[in-house]
Parts: C-alpha cells; structure tokens; sequence
C-alpha cells in the first residue's frame, strides 16, 4: 500500500490526530461548523437534548461555530420569522462569535468570504452544498441537524474517510463556456448518485486556470453527483483570495494529493471540447448541450444563488445581455450571493443595467433555488436558474419545470426569451 | 339649497351624467378600474359569472382597466402563482391595454405615476388605498373584488354621493414633521370610523405647499379613518405633475369645491403646532406624539408602501439617518414603490447609502405592508413602518406589535434601535 495520500486522506489524518486512509472510520476534531435558519433550529433543539442532563450547557466553542440567515430572508412565514427569533436567541444565550443575521447574505458565499474556511480544515455545515469550501481546499460537507447537534455539543463527528474520485479537466474553455458547464458536464457522466460518498478532486490546467468564484460553483455542486466534498489543491488564486480575509495566512505547499495517491477512479476531460451545457427536468445529472433544448420557451430565469451569484457571475449576465431587455413575458430575478458582492455588483452599476433591462434585484438571500421563499414557478412554468438543483417541486410548483445552466446562458436566454446558446446572441 | 358644489359632488355629477348633490344614489360612469394580484382574480371569476349567457365575453372597455402584480411579487406562494398565470391570462385574451407584471411597481404609485388617474375622474380599484388618487384630484375609491366583476362587466356602479369632511390645515410644518404626521393626526382625531363613507378633503396652506409625493401619502390614509376618499383640490402642482404623464393634459380651473359647497364638517388643524406621530398597536387611530413612545425597543424597521415609499421619502430617511448604521439588533427593510421610484433612488446613491448602514433594499413591491409576503414580525416582536395599517397580525404574527411613523421617524428609529424623535437625532 502506497504512502502518498489524497488530500481528503491528508486533511482526515490531521483532524483525527493519527495517519488514516480511505475506507478508515475515524473520529474528526471539527475546525467550523456552520448553520442557517433553516435546518439551525433542529440543531438548536437537539444539542439541547443531548445536553438535558448537563449543568452548563454550553456549546463545544463559540468562536467555531457560524450561524446565518439566508434562506427565507426577510422572514417569509410565521415559522421563519419564529426560527430567526429562536437562532437569535441561541446565538446571544451562546455567545456565538460569527453570528449573520439576515443582511450578509447565502452561507456558502459568506464563509470563504469572511475568512471562516482555510485551506486544509475540516467544515461541516447543516446543508448539502457545504462541499463549497473545496473551493478554498477545505474538506466541506453538509450533515443533518442532528448530526449538528452533536457537533454544536463536542465538536467531534465520526466520519469513514472517503476514497476519491478524480477529475482531470485540462485544455481551455471555449468562449461563453465556463465552469458551471464542467461541473454540469461531470454530473451528467457520472450520475446522481455516481460519487456517492466520495471526495471528488478537481484537477487539470483549466480548473486550475479559474478564478475563485467559477471554482465555488465547481465545488458547490459536488454533491449533485453525490460527492462528499468537491476539493480544488489550493494554489496561488487560493492563496491569493484567503490572504484577503485571514491576515497572515500561509499556504502549506504539501496540502495536495500526492503523486502516487490512489483514486477510486480518474476521470479525464478536454476543456476544449465542451458546449455549453444545460441541465433538464427534472434531475440535475439530465444534461444535455445547449442546441439540444435551444428555443424551449421560458416563463422565468433566476441569476443567483450560492452556485452562480457572484460579481462575476452577474457580469458575465450583464455583458451577454449588453443592454437588452429582458424578452416581453419573461420575469428575470437576480439575487448577488452576499451583501458584499452586491456591493460590487451596485458599483460597477450593474444594478441599474438589471432593472433597467426589466429584471428584479433584491437583497442577497437564496431566493427562489428552494422554492420555499419567493420566485415560486406555478403550474406548467418553465424556470431557467443557475442554481443546483432542478429537482419536481424545488422551485415552486411540482408541475413546473427548471432547467439549470450557466450565467450567460440564462443571460441569452432572458433576452430570447426562450432557452438560448450564449454564443449565438 | 345651495347651488354651490364639493369637488366630489362635481365629480359625480359629471360621471352620472346630471347635477347631483351628497345622499344621492346614482349610477356612475367608471373611467379607470384597477384591480391587482390580491383580488383580481375574484374579480376576474366574478367576472366571468356575470357574463355566462353572454355569447361574447368581453370587458366594457380594455383601454381603462389596469392590473398590476405587486402584494405577492416575485410569486411567494403557488397560490401566488397560479393567480399570476391566472390574471396574466386575463389580461392577454382581453387585450388589457395596461397590463404590468411584477416589475412595476405598487398599485398606488404606478396608477399616477403613469398618467391613469386624472384629475376629476371616478377611478375605482380593488384594494382599500385606492383613495390615494385624491392626491391628483380624482375620486378615487376602493371597491371589493365582485364589485369590480360588475365594472369589468359593465364600467358602471352604484354609489351614494358622498358628504364631505373637510380638512383646513394652516400654518407651516416644523423640522422634520411631514403629510404622514398630519394623517396620523387627523385619523387619531377623527377615530378609525369618523369618516365613514364620507369624502374626506384636505385644504389650506400646509397642504398646498405639499409636493405631491407628500399628498400621495395623506390621501392615501383616508380610508384609515374610514373615508371613501381623499381628495385634495388640484392646483399648479397637481397640474405640472400631471402634464409631465398625460400630453396636452390642461386643469379645468372649476375642478374645486365651490365657496358655498356644504360640508359636514369642517375640522381646522395648525400645522406649525404638530409633533411627529405615532400610530400604536393595533390600530392606526391610537396615536400620540413620538415623545410619547419615544425609546420604546423595535426589532424592524420598514421603509417603503404606497404610502411612503417615494423618492422623497426615502431620500428624507436617508438625510436622517445621514450615514448613520442601522443600530445592531434591528432589521431595516427599504422597499422604494415603484421602478421609476427605485430608478430614482438608485441613482442619487440611496440604495448605496442604505445597503452600507445595513439595511435591505428590495425590489419595487408592497414587501411587509400586509404582512402576506415577507419581512414577517414574530410573536413579541416590535416593526416600525411607515405603511398604512397596524393592526393586529398585518405585518405577521398576531403577538407582534406595529407602529406607524413617518420615513424620517423610521430612519431615526432605525439608527436608535428605538422609536426616536427624528429631531433629536
């Protein structure tokens, strides 16, 4: 058996404090753990139960823990505005050190973004799309509340340490083809469920040529396939953007895969190669290429989310849509990912482009990806959404009908008003 | 009997086609029907009730009738939904001529702001507020859903002509004391029921000197003290604002209330004298001076409405606020009224200013005013907002508690994290 490691390997063995390899059950430190006003409560509730017995019931560490509200902001039920006012509750009882409420926007923009995911740590969030922190070479991965519980009370979760897939993506990408056409691509291949359980590496020079946001939507959907995290090596962009937000921070040069690691497959692809590529009803691993749902009517589009709601993202959207209007009987939504990027967003003027093209911008929240909060699709509609998931129901209606794809195919697509290939408009 | 006329009962006389006074009964001619996403689709099935034996079931008159989507946009419910495709149905198959989607903006502000409401015209809409169109001199009355199916039907409807109350307010407003304060005045005066039914007018000085983003708000409220309307006489400014949304438009200078009209009552107010009000829970006549309730804990602060979601209004706020953050614990929610209000607002920076003191600014819509959408209060909670009603459970849980203010009231409130005296910040 080989000494090299992956980097999952690697990062597993410093968090349970002994060398461990794939397939290995281990019982991990966690380095943060975050959660949202959805799934917080649950976890609220349960750590409480577990600690019933305890005379100070006091979480494992405060300043580990991250809470925010991003998923029904500004409260959008009597149940949500309940659930903010119990997290709230729980945060100051807590003292919890990194606590959001509802103006910073999605979790998994906010936690690199604010320096709460380095290189190299072990993340556990209450929601799936955790697997987001591999963008920063983090180990990300959602648990449930009640797992949460467990953490928010030792601050230890036992985990068998997954086997890798590897993704090798090299050449360049094509013009108006970017890393959420990969990430489609990939899940298209390998399935919904084709990852399950494991940690999926992004390699290859056209990963490593992207910047930090195209990496998060690559990480971000990781589990779509049914990966446990969705790790890119960190490099020098890596560096670069973590400096930014954690004073100081050094890159550990061996925090990498080494050369003999062993994959549970390798998976090869030409960057060159790709079209873009859209995701159809009702499964996220239906991808097709654009030219074959080109002209499918829309009644929608939704640019935003934790997936594609980046600076970057909405001005890629903005150039495709290079001052037209968003197509008669289309509503187009657009929602930046935290308040920082809507920053960015409003002072590079973009805000004042999307309203005037006759989209709406709102605050920066999850918006209609759940389906639970606002943006609903009713019967019949179709929904085009660079969000992650098209699963029947998740964006209103279960009669409804959301394809996923890329910023700037929904950007041609918003001004056709029908599904178009970003290079053709 | 005098031969000398309210502006209300000019009004009707032209719209019934003979010289008519108050007590009245007549069948008027409508010219302009709105009906919005909330309770057009009553109005639509109503609608299409009435006309079961007809062989062509057409609206009177496509060209006067306007929907608009703004209580549940984007869509916050499939019921919300459906109702869309519903009324967008409607809308296409009889060729409404005024049709906006949920871009646009407030019902309130959009019917003037795009020249459907002229000065002397009978203007009714399925939603309380519609008195509001008093600002620009119309008769404009709220009317329920199957009442509008009759209108759809038949562009005529039954009324008591109205007796009128008139408002004489003198005098000057002091610093920082604006429309929003003399309403919630005149209504904590009056009481909830002490217009009922009656034509509500606003005179003298104090409100001719009123721009009319100002006057939107005071007519606007009328039905607060159960008024059926709430017009003020149009003049030079009513007119330039006007002529800038209806070409050619010209004021007949007779459109007033004659020297000798009969009113039944004629209540006299000095505007130098008030205090910035505040309307307490749970009902919009408890009001007092904001020294009253001043410091008092909130935990949302709204900023928007038909009633105070202007420019002006938000520009007022701002000036208060004077790049002040919202203080730490508080909400602030600011919702401009319209597109062509947001436009405004945006591009004097305010949105900027808002979202870096901390606050979310939303895209144009009726956002936490009926407590349907989002921003909902929960149990125990305290909302400030510059909305229209308070009563229990509007603004979301019937536990929670809502206070009405003027903008520059909120945004001292807001930066206080209590209700605070906008001249003492």
């Amino acid at each position: 058996m080989s000494n090299d490691l992956t980097i999952t390997e690697k990062i597993f063995s410093r968090a349970s404090g002994r060398p461990v390899k794939a397939g290995d059950f281990v019982m991990a430190s966690i380095d943060r753990a975050m959660t949202h006003d959805i799934t917080g409560p649950l976890a609220v509730e349960g750590f409480y139960e577990i600690m019933r017995d305890e005379k100070e019931k006091k979480v494992w560490d405060p300043g580990k823990i991250i809470i925010l509200f991003d998923h029904q902001v500004p409260a959008d039920s009597l149940n949500a505005a309940k659930n903010h006012i119990l997290l709230r509750k729980f945060a100051k009882d807590q003292k919890i050190k990194h606590f959001y409420d509802l103006h910073e926007g999605i979790c998994h923009q906010v936690m690199p973004e604010k320096g709460h995911v380095l290189p190299g740590q072990l993340v556990v969030g209450s929601d799936s799309h955790t697997c987001a922190y591999g963008a920063v070479g983090a180990f990300g991965t959602g648990i449930g509340s009640t797992d949460m519980a467990a953490v928010f009370a030792l601050g230890r979760l036992w985990f068998r340490v997954p086997e890798t897939i590897r993704f090798e993506v090299d050449g360049k990408l094509g013009d108006r083809v970017y890393s959420k056409d990969i990430i489609l691509k990939l899940i298209g291949d390998v399935g919904a469920d084709g990852a399950r359980y494991k940690a999926c590496e992004y390699a290859g020079d056209a990963i490593r040529s992207l910047d930090m946001s195209q990496r998060m939507t690559i990480s971000n959907m990781a589990i779509e396939m049914g990966g446990k995290a969705g790790i890119i090596e960190p490099d020098r962009t890596t560096e670069a953007y973590v400096r930014q937000r954690s004073k100081g921070f050094k890159l550990d040069r061996g925090l990498k895969s080494d050369k003999g690691a062993e994959y549970s497959e390798v998976r090869e692809y030409d960057a060159g190669e790709l079209e873009p590529q859209v995701a159809c009803p009702h499964n996220v691993d239906n991808v097709v290429d654009v030219g074959k749902v080109e002209g499918k009517k829309i009644d929608q589009v939704f640019l935003g989310s934790c997936t594609n709601g980046r600076f970057e993202d909405l001005k890629t959207a903005a150039e495709v849509m290079d001052g037209r209007p968003v197509a008669k009987g289309v509503r187009m939504i657009v929602i930046p990912a935290s308040h920082t990027e809507y920053m960015k967003v409003l002072k590079a003027g973009l805000v004042e482009e999307f309203m005037n093209a006759g989209a709406l911008v709102e605050s920066p929240c999850c918006g209609p990806c759940m389906g639970g909060s606002f943006g609903l699709l009713g019967p019949g509609e179709v929904g085009l959404s660079t969000s992650n998931r098209n699963f029947k129901g998740r964006q209103g209606s279960p009669e409804a009908f959301v394809y996923l794809c890329s910023p700037a195919t929904a950007a041609a697509s918003a001004i056709k008003g029908k599904i178009a290939d970003p290079r053709s408009v």
